[in-house]
């Protein structure tokens, strides 16, 4: 249909295989690289050769980077004893976004999900348990609120606890900003569990 | 938030340049450039090489091409005397989707918008008086059914008539498959006026 231009129909594919592009948005994309000043698109060409080139994970946190190790696992502003785990680089970004957790980091890679015959040694769980044998006073277990986080989370903890370091979870409950009346049933459960006092 | 890499900050900056890609999606397309194989990538930074060198505007009517005159322009088996105007190049896609419309397109480049300071100087108006004047049997106006598409349609038919060409514009009415209790009034007038004998 667009076989005007080949080369057209290769950046419609290209743009296509992007999560969340289906075909008409990768078209409507292309056609506006068309339109937009040549530099603008060079731009582009540079950032993604630039990020094929420099970006590397850390290899203490696993977190993405371009030094190696990266500026928080380097950083002598940070609580080197408090490990924040993850499962992907993007949460790292959310928490980070907040500008209020001072410690490091460990990005898991993914969570356990025998189903899909992803073990622990398909995630970065070896090399958690190596950082907190080296020493840590604190490991926050930061996975989402899923049914492979939350089996992952008890598989974590339940290895981790015997190494005699505190381990501890992120807080599940009603949202801020959010309606109690509308929070789901586990949400509220959760919520009441995990009561403070006042 | 993302200083740990700025080559993939500049990426999700790029990234969010291009039309409905808002930062989140952005930086979810950026984060996930670096899972994929580098293959891929490299696959993408052709791609939009290959666009910016090989892909320009046909010369005779305005369509995206990598060969001059395009190959629609150039078939023999098009009928050359029948012309379809429309707005943007994505609009001779949809037409020429249909495998149905056999003759040759003039893409405008927009439409008339006063407001915005877009006169016919800067639409290739000119460019079809041209190619009319040459000799055309039809002149089919097919532009978007908005405020805008309604009077470029109106100021055209007015310019183009006196050329003594037969000038006619695509029917408005109910869209195939859709309801008539929902169609909206102004649609509904339309497909009144312009019913056809059965």
């Amino acid at each position: 249909m667009l076989s005007t231009s080949p080369a057209l129909e290769s950046l419609i594919t290209a743009f296509s295989r992007l999560p969340g592009i289906g075909r008409k948005t990768a078209q409507r994309m292309a056609l506006f690289t068309l339109r937009q000043p040549r530099s603008e698109v060079e731009e582009l060409i540079t950032a993604l050769q630039n990020v094929l080139e420099r970006v590397r994970s850390c290899s203490t946190c696993f977190n993405i980077t371009e030094t190696d190790p990266c500026a928080i696992c380097s950083s002598s502003r940070r609580n080197h004893g408090l490990v924040c785990v993850v499962e992907e680089p993007n949460d790292v970004f959310a928490i980070e976004r907040t500008n209020d957790y001072k410690g490091v980091y460990h990005v898991l890679g993914g969570t356990l999900a025998p189903l899909d015959g992803i073990g622990p040694e398909d995630l970065r769980v070896r090399e958690l348990i190596e950082r907190v044998e080296k020493g840590m006073d604190e490991v926050i277990l930061a996975l989402n609120p899923t049914v492979e986080g939350e089996a992952t989370t008890h598989y974590l903890s339940r290895l981790l606890k015997p190494l005699g370091v505190r381990v501890t979870r992120i807080a599940r409950g009603i949202p801020v900003g959010a309606d109690l009346e509308f929070a789901d049933d586990a949400t509220l459960v959760r919520a009441l569990e995990g009561r403070i006092p006042v």
